[in-house]
């Protein structure tokens, strides 16, 4: 997200709509990508996001192939360009690759010839989520310019947090984060975003409340909030949201720990678009192999993103 | 199968004989269910009936996903309708789910809009294995009504004996069942079969026998008998198999325990169709994909099974 | 790779070769095994060859099918034969299995009726590496008569130094073996090989030197070399590289340990062929795949290999 232009992210999420559109006219597959190969490399679980990635190749007619590649099997001894340079030997179009390292995908491309698209690397970006998430604004906002965006939760672990932040503030959003005093990292106001003092501060006014996972795992550590101190604190229930805008978008990257970060009636309520999230998830990952095998360039020239 | 009437029965039936018919003239692909998606979420282990399933989808030319569900990511804090949910965004056209709760499939079909299809809920059903079943025996018999059908084993915990007795009943069948006593559920009379009292009583002049896999993970149990002694006094080899009727059919919906449910001459001899049922499996299962997605009524329409 | 003759070697390398061609035209995909199901069942984990067959299956439009069947499922009493025969049931065109036992294809070929292709069966061949080992070095070197061919390492526990030993030897190659005492077994003279006294002895003049992968797994072995002996005794740097001939070629079946098997200069040299065997061995697995259904003769006809 942070390479990408305004036009470009214009330019991705109009293309987004295009196949959205399509699909809406039950015409599930085009032909785009007949005959391409795509492998998605997952060093990392993932069944949501490889998934989106994955309708939205075979929905293209690429071919895609799973390859999870455990961090184990990663520190036999090969290198994570070895590794890529021997799936390139396989002649792949675009890899799609997720990985605990900050920075793979940039490495990755730099040595292999392939497309290379991030599904999120470490704790650095996960720029197709930023992208679905401007999207989905977009489907309700007229413009990112002037809105208030809050972000609340575990800031400093989210991937996530830092492609919404650059990508929201690129396009004219200011962007509030709130969360427990360990989750907010103090660099964040580099990104562009205001540290607020409290989630209601975050959320007065906001045209957006964006709430992120809270990782259970992380439950052990003494200087985290219980599963029940969160929900106290940082969760958003009604009560809290009647301090938004009366047209606030709810949005979660998913999946959502019901009660914790979000209140059963908010994240199923009115305000709520969780769900056109991950819709627009697979239209953006469409826009994303389209584009980066050409576009409308051409279908066999290569591209890079 | 418990909601469908005898005509639906012999409706999928027909359909999975003249997709099997396709199948046997080497046209192995038909473009019946091209550009859909179907979702295979499958929250319990399962090799077999996924891939038959899978098998059936390819065949009809659509595209398919495997969502190796743990229990243990859903219990993440997401609920099963949230997953669901979540993938129905990704707008497949079929979802077939294996759950081990009872219920889970019409819970989904009662909250999302995609079809669902049930592989397999706890130990309630698993009704495509009960349409292959009937597809066998019709195979071979001309009628199930008359017959006496004789199902051996783990009827406590087997959802393939529900849907089995269920529907042989329907059928017309009478249905012996016989086990250890910690086997046989109080309530298997309810669903319509007779509790004999001793596996030979059972098979007696039975038209068909069926047994059931021993689950040896429960092997710990001391109420439950030992491999050997199931094989001694529950096993089916060809001394007790001669008090069945000449043209018995041996079937098994494997995979088989050999020398425990099944002497390994009666699991290959010349009574068994054991094979056959698995071969029917894939022609059963693109049946129910077609009739799902609204079979001959037209390609587009959406259906419920 | 010991049923192979001199003549079957060449005319999978030669279609082996117009796959390749046609793949770098960039046309990628070819309808030859249109409607084909493929199933590849692994009963050992497996990412580079698994993934190789199914890309070089999708190239050719076939349906794939991955079956991990762990070696703890295949134990729950089914055998091996009986699993091959409920996979057979579903119809697939081609079974490609890998086993940790010797032979379990040639088990299978014999009870089933399916195609099958040896992925890898124990420490006994894979055939599909020796091939695609021949092709690449033939696409450097005239002929292999009159080469000297060094493999370095575990010969003993490699599958891939028997197929390789046996297809080298076959077509006139010299090959000498060097490695730890523990690695070298005492049969290697049987299968064509000579023994040298040390790997400096190995490479002297070699044409090409194959290096095989170290597993780490056996190091806690008292009889094993330490990865750091291993390096200084066994591994091939551009020192010891120096005594093969200046147009040797070095090989390894990969995934490389590098500062183990190979120095990371010798890897990535201009003499290291390591690439070109992982982008030859989609093209030898399409030719095998494309052969073993009957190849030229007929698109229908079935094929043994």
């Amino acid at each position: 997200m942070e390479q990408l232009s305004v036009r470009d992210i214009h330019h991705v999420i109009a293309a987004a709509r295009s196949f959205r559109e399509i699909s809406a006219r039950s015409i599930k597959k085009v032909p785009t990508l007949r005959g391409k190969t795509i492998v998605n490399l997952f060093f990392e679980p993932s069944t949501r996001t490889r998934t989106s990635f994955e309708i939205a190749a075979k929905r293209m007619s690429a071919d895609t192939f799973n390859i999870a590649a455990s961090t184990s099997s990663a520190t036999k001894g090969e290198t994570l360009i070895d590794t890529a340079r021997n799936i390139e030997a396989m002649n792949p179009d675009i890899i799609i690759i997720r990985h605990s390292c900050s920075g793979a995908p940039q490495l990755l491309a730099r040595h292999i010839g392939a497309s290379i698209i991030n599904a999120g690397d470490g704790a650095h970006e996960h720029p197709s989520q930023g992208l679905l998430d401007i999207m989905t604004i977009l489907d309700h906002k007229q413009d990112l310019a002037g809105l208030k965006i809050a972000i609340i939760g575990d800031i400093a672990h989210s991937r996530v947090a830092v492609s919404d932040i650059l990508g929201f503030t690129k396009l004219g959003a200011t962007v509030c984060v709130a969360g427990p005093a360990t989750f907010i990292p103090a660099a964040v106001d580099q990104l562009g975003a205001r540290v607020c003092g409290s989630v209601d501060e975050a959320i007065e006014d906001a045209d957006v409340v964006m709430a992120l996972r809270i990782q259970k795992e992380r439950q052990n550590d003494p200087l985290i909030p219980s599963l029940r101190e969160y929900s106290i604190c940082y969760g958003i229930n009604r009560r809290r949201l009647a301090k938004a805008k009366p047209d606030v978008l709810v949005m979660h990257p998913g999946p959502i720990n019901r009660g914790v970060e979000l209140s059963p009636d908010v994240a199923d309520g009115p305000s709520s678009v969780i769900l056109q999230q991950v819709n627009n998830g697979v239209a953006v990952r469409m826009a994303l192999l389209y584009l980066v095998m050409g576009g409308e360039k051409s279908g066999d020239a290569q591209g890079d993103i």
